[in-house]
C-alpha cells in the first residue's frame, strides 16, 4: 500500500523549513546598532565603544532594536608567536570590550579584511581565517563585518566568492553565531551570491559619505535589488550618516525613511554622546523603525518617478504598505496612486513621522514634500 | 442633406495639424550645436566663437547637425540712451558676429535673463524684454537661452509661467523664428509647463558638472520625463561636457548615448578648436546622433534596473528601438529581454558605437558593459 501525502503537507514543510532557517539566522530581521567608522574612523578607541554601549543603553536606542556595538577598522594590533590576532594599545582586551557590551544588554561586533591588511593597514585575517574566527567567539563577537580590501592582493577578484564562504565556514565551525557581514562595495553583483556564501548582509555600493548626493544615489540607486533580499540575508546601502552634520534635517529625515523602506541594516555612525534632539528623534522613531523590521521581510521598491520626484512603497505583514514619498529636487507635491499599490476604493492613510492618521483618501494621496525631503505614510484598507 | 465625414478625416486633419507645427517649429527635432559656457564661461569673447563656427563648419560637426553657435553669458555691455543693450568689449558688433556664423551656414545663439541680471551679473532683459526680442532679431539671432538668475529679486517664482510667456510673446513678435530656451533648472516642474509658455526646450536640472558623479545623477534622474517632451518641445538635462577632460572615455560614451536615449539637445560644451579625435568620434557618430534625432520624437525611458544596471530604450520611426545597457558600477553583462520591449521571437540587434550587426538573438541580449560604461544597440524584428 502506497500512502498518498499531499502536496499541502510539503508546502507546510518547507515553510516550516524556511521559517526556521529565518529564526536560527543570526539576522532575522535587518541588524541594527551602531559602528564607530563614520564618525571615529581610525581615531577610535575602547573607551568610545563603552561610551557608545553606555548611550544606546540609556537613551532609549537599546529599546527601539539597535542592539549591536560594532568596532569597525583600525582595532588591531599584529600577531603573537602563535599567530593569535591581538588587539593594539586603544583597546587592550577585546574580551573585556565584549564582556562590557553584553552586560549592558547589548551585543557586540568587530571588523576584519579577508587580505593580508585592513582598509586601513592593520592586520586581516589572510590565511588565518579559523584562527581569527576562534578568537572573535572566544572573545563573545556577535557580528563581523569583512571588507575585501587588501585582498585583491592575494586573490583575483574571480574567487571572491570562495574567499567570503570561507569565513563564513570559520564562523560556523565556532558554534556561535556571527552576523556575517560582506563588505565589498557591490563588486562581482554581489547580491547575486551573497547569501549562498552565507553573507547576512551585503554591501550593494562604495562607501557612504555624509552628503546628500552621496547618500542619495547609494539609496535611489538600490531600485531592483529587492528580489534578493529576505529574511536573514539584506542588501547593505552602507551605514547611515544621521547625526554627523554633512546633511540638513530633511535630507536626514531620507536617509531614516529610504533605508528603513529598503529594509536595510540601521547602524547609526554618529557620536551617540554628543547628539542633538532632533537627530536622536530621526533614529528613535518608532513607527518608522517599524517598517524597517518588519516580519514580511520585503525589500521596498520605486513605484513611479517623475524626474525628481519618486515614489517608492514597502508591503508590510499586516498588508499594508509603507508608502515613501520623495522629492530629490526642490519643494512640491508628491502623488501616489493607489492602483500602483494594488488598493482600490477608500483607503486609509497614516503620517509615520508625525504619528497621524490622515483620514481616508480616493484613488490617490498627495504630500507637499520638502527639498531633498520624504514624507512617509502607511496605507491601509 | 446632410454630409457626413468620416472620423478618419478628422484624425487625418488632426495629425496634418500636428505635423505642421512640428514643423514650423525652430526645434522640430532636438536642437544641436555649441555652446560657450561648460569651457568657456565668463572669459568667452567673440573670437573663441568665431573660431568655434569655423570648427563645426570644417571638422564634420556641421554635416553630422550641429548648427546652432551660442554665446552663453557674458557677452553684454549694458544699455545705451535708449535703452538698446550693447556688446561689451569681448564681443563688439553682434550683428557682425551673427552675419560670421551664418555665413558658414551655421545658426546664431545668444544668452539673456528675465531679471535685472543675469547670473554672472551682466545686464538682463527685465522691464527691456521687447527691445531685447526685437535687438535678437535685428542681429539675427536664432536661439535665446533664457536663464532664470536674478528674476527672484524682482518676481516670485509664482510667476515663472508668465515670466517665460512674457520673452515667447517678445520673441514672437519679431517674426523671427528664435528657438526659445528655458534656463530655470527643473523649477516648479516645468517639463509640465514648458510647452505652454512656448519653450522649445526647458532645463530639468541644475547645471552639469564635469563628473561621472553629476552627469549620471542627472541623466539618470531624467526617468519619468518621457511624457513632457515631443516634437518641438524637448527636456534639456543640460549641455554636454564631452571633450573638457572630467570624465574617462566610457563615461562620456555614457553621457552621449545617455543624451540621445532622451532626445537631449546635443549642445558641446568643449573648445571645438582643440579636440581630441576620440573626444571627436563621440561627438560625430552618426548612428547615435540619429537615435537623438529619430523623427518618432519619443524621449527614451527606463525599461529596468538592478541596482547599478540599467536598461533604457527609446522607440524609433521605422519600428526599431534603441536601447541603452548602463552600468553605473563596475564592468558588468547587461541584459534587456525583448519582451521588456514589445518583440517576441528572434530579434536582430546591432552596436550603433560599433557599427556592426551583431545578429539576431531570441528572448534577450547581454553585452558587457565597462565601468561607467555604456552599449547602445538597435533592435528590431
Amino acid at each position: 500500500m502506497r500512502i498518498r501525502i499531499p502536496a499541502s503537507f510539503f508546502m507546510l514543510l518547507f515553510v516550516a523549513i524556511l521559517s526556521a532557517q529565518a529564526q536560527t539566522s543570526p539576522a532575522p530581521t535587518p541588524p541594527m546598532g551602531w559602528n564607530s567608522w563614520n564618525h571615529f574612523a581610525c581615531k577610535v578607541t575602547a573607551a568610545d565603544v563603552r561610551g557608545a554601549a553606555n548611550a544606546i543603553a540609556s537613551n532609549g536606542m537599546k529599546e527601539a532594536g539597535y542592539i549591536y556595538v560594532n568596532v569597525d577598522d583600525c582595532w588591531q594590533g599584529g600577531r603573537d608567536e602563535q599567530g593569535r590576532i591581538q588587539p593594539n594599545k586603544n583597546f587592550g582586551d577585546m574580551k573585556a570590550l565584549a564582556d562590557y557590551v553584553h552586560s549592558k544588554g547589548l551585543k557586540f561586533g568587530i571588523y576584519s579584511s579577508p587580505g593580508p591588511e585592513t582598509c586601513a593597514g592593520f592586520t586581516g585575517s589572510y590565511q588565518h581565517e579559523e584562527q581569527d574566527a576562534k578568537a572573535y567567539a572566544e572573545w563573545g563577537v556577535d557580528y563581523l563585518k569583512y571588507d575585501w580590501c587588501s585582498a585583491s592582493q592575494v586573490y583575483p577578484v574571480s574567487q571572491i566568492r570562495e574567499v567570503y564562504k570561507k569565513m563564513h565556514d570559520a564562523l560556523q565551525k565556532t558554534g556561535r553565531p556571527i552576523v556575517f557581514s560582506l563588505c565589498q562595495y557591490g563588486w562581482d553583483l554581489v547580491w547575486r551570491w551573497g547569501k549562498d556564501v552565507g553573507g547576512n548582509l551585503w554591501r550593494t555600493t562604495g562607501d557612504i559619505q555624509d552628503r546628500y548626493d552621496s547618500m542619495a544615489t547609494i539609496g535611489f540607486g538600490q531600485a531592483g535589488l529587492e528580489p534578493f533580499a529576505g529574511a536573514g540575508h539584506w542588501n547593505d546601502p552602507d551605514m547611515l550618516e544621521i547625526g554627523n552634520g554633512g546633511m540638513r534635517h530633511d535630507e536626514y529625515i531620507t536617509h531614516m525613511t529610504l533605508w528603513c523602506l529598503l529594509a536595510a541594516p540601521l547602524l547609526a555612525g554618529n557620536d551617540l554622546t554628543r547628539v542633538t534632539p532632533e537627530d536622536q528623534a530621526i533614529l528613535l522613531n518608532k513607527e518608522v523603525i517599524a517598517v524597517d523590521q518588519d516580519p514580511k521581510s520585503a525589500q521596498g521598491h520605486r513605484v513611479s518617478a517623475e524626474g525628481p520626484l519618486e515614489v517608492w512603497a514597502k508591503p508590510l505583514a499586516d498588508g499594508s504598505v509603507a508608502v515613501g514619498l520623495f522629492s530629490r529636487g526642490g519643494a512640491f507635491p508628491v502623488k501616489v496612486n493607489f492602483k500602483d499599490l494594488g488598493f482600490t476604493g477608500s483607503v486609509h492613510v497614516r503620517d509615520l513621522w508625525l504619528h497621524k492618521d490622515l483620514g481616508s483618501f480616493e484613488g490617490e494621496f498627495t504630500a507637499q514634500v520638502p527639498r531633498h525631503g520624504a514624507v512617509l505614510v502607511r496605507v491601509w484598507k
